[in-house]
């Protein structure tokens, strides 16, 4: 249970880490989508991070639990990113088998999202599948010949994931080249644990250390979200602008972060992982708001 | 499960709507308090908040429950004052036999939340006094002849409570001309509902209909927290003050505002009369963040 408190906690940290330019934070809302919505979607995410500790329960059905609760209370799509990012986090800090040490030595022991992340199932991809019946979520069409597994499809998608014998660790395989968070899920969460070292490591208020981490990690690499939307040029400016906003300073930043809310953009793929890396800060290191 | 649900989101929306002159809210920290620790403590009192729906729990208990969660999660008490404000509304929207109309008519049909503080007993007092043990919470010392059962002795007051045979409903009448929450226990949470009707009447943003009606509240009676804390006297003035600011409007607002905080002064006790509108507005009428 307190497992899923910190990850309910995470959720909420995230958004009210600010200034998260592009990123609906505690400072600013977007027109169609606000802070509190964001609070409303992890209370009813609740329910479902309580699943995803339960090992009776399979990772892909848990986060269809959360995603439905969070679409429930939010009556829009808040956290169905950061919900993905999070179940296989918070399913290893729960299995007794497995620890959160992201050591990322691939040698099994303790490299428990890895391990979650292997032994994931065709019902488990079902799950994911149908989690999209329950809210909008933007996507890219898929690559030629997968469209009988465009997610948009939802649970009319299952037959073909049954029929191809697709866990939903092979699932994430086939779109983590496009997609940040699917990428975690291959790379065993690497930027996630890096960028929990680093909120873990900073000084001062928890919500301003995951401020700048975020900044760092979208200076870093293009924001997947914002490539899905914007495309991918806007996605590598985007990054430039980040680079330069933190070199700038604070005044910089903060211009940076009104500009891309006026432009719509927003590097939601990045907020994603800010939440992952909260969980795994508190979680593993101890880390308190 | 919903309606521990709402209750946790009814602190989340409490703590995000600004302004909320003295209090903590989405614009201001105090230099001891700050957002995101009411955060923790809301994500803490999840378990109590589902234990006050369990009828097989006493309210009293179900609510010590609630406290030592935040307690532990916030490192410090965020919401003691508004999880006591709860905690009969969420027992009634629970309880079969009750309802949330707070028509207020005294006949007992529908009446839930005076049927709830009216089947208090003994154990639920020990609960409510126990919970002092969590946190510090800031109060008055007893009148004269009640030292026996100064809230600040925890459990250590539990005997001279079973000695008196005194139920919760009867603690709180004790302390009802000086604690504007226990006022609401005995008074059928009247300022709450009418509080709730305003929230549930207005247009805009929850938390916005939140701060208007905050303010409201607040430039109708002295808080009774800033009673305790700096004087009837500050108590009042707060008052005047509150009503000169919304005559004036949102600038004036903003700095009566900025003044309490400089000052040091939380209107507290009205901000948990908000938490439990919040929730009732959701729970009973509907409203959506």
């Amino acid at each position: 249970m307190q497992t899923a408190a910190t990850a309910q906690l995470a959720l909420l940290l995230e958004v009210t880490a600010t200034p998260k330019p592009g990123n609906v934070d505690r400072e600013r809302d977007h027109d169609d989508l606000r802070f509190e919505q964001f609070m409303a979607g992890a209370v009813g995410a609740r329910d479902g991070l309580v699943a995803m500790t339960d090992p009776s329960i399979g990772v892909g059905e848990a986060f269809e639990r959360a995603v439905a609760g969070m679409g429930e209370r939010a009556e829009r799509n808040t956290q169905f990113g950061a919900l993905l990012v999070l179940a296989p986090l918070v399913r290893a800090a729960a299995r007794e088998d497995c620890t959160l040490d992201g050591d990322g030595d691939g040698d099994g022991d303790g490299d428990g999202v890895e391990r979650v992340v292997a032994d994931t199932t065709v019902a488990d991809a079902a799950g994911f599948y149908r989690a999209f019946e329950h809210v909008d979520v933007a996507v890219r069409d898929p690559p030629e010949g997968m469209e009988p597994l465009d997610v948009r499809r939802g649970a009319d998608a299952v037959p073909a994931l049954r029929e191809r014998e697709l866990t939903l660790s092979e699932v994430m395989e086939r779109s983590a080249d496009r997609d940040g968070v699917a990428r975690e899920w291959v790379d065993g969460h690497e930027r996630v644990f890096r960028a929990a070292r680093a909120i873990a490591d900073l000084d001062g208020p928890v919500p301003d250390r995951a401020a700048e981490v975020f900044l760092e990690l979208l200076s870093r690499e293009p924001d997947t979200f914002v490539a899905d939307t914007h495309g991918t040029g806007t996605a590598h400016s985007v990054m430039v602008r980040a680079q330069e906003a933190r070199e700038g300073g604070p005044e910089l930043v903060r211009a940076f972060a009104e500009s891309l809310v006026a432009e719509g953009v927003n590097p939601g793929t990045t907020a994603d992982l800010v939440a992952g890396a909260l969980f795994v800060a508190m979680e593993r290191d101890g880390v308190t708001p």
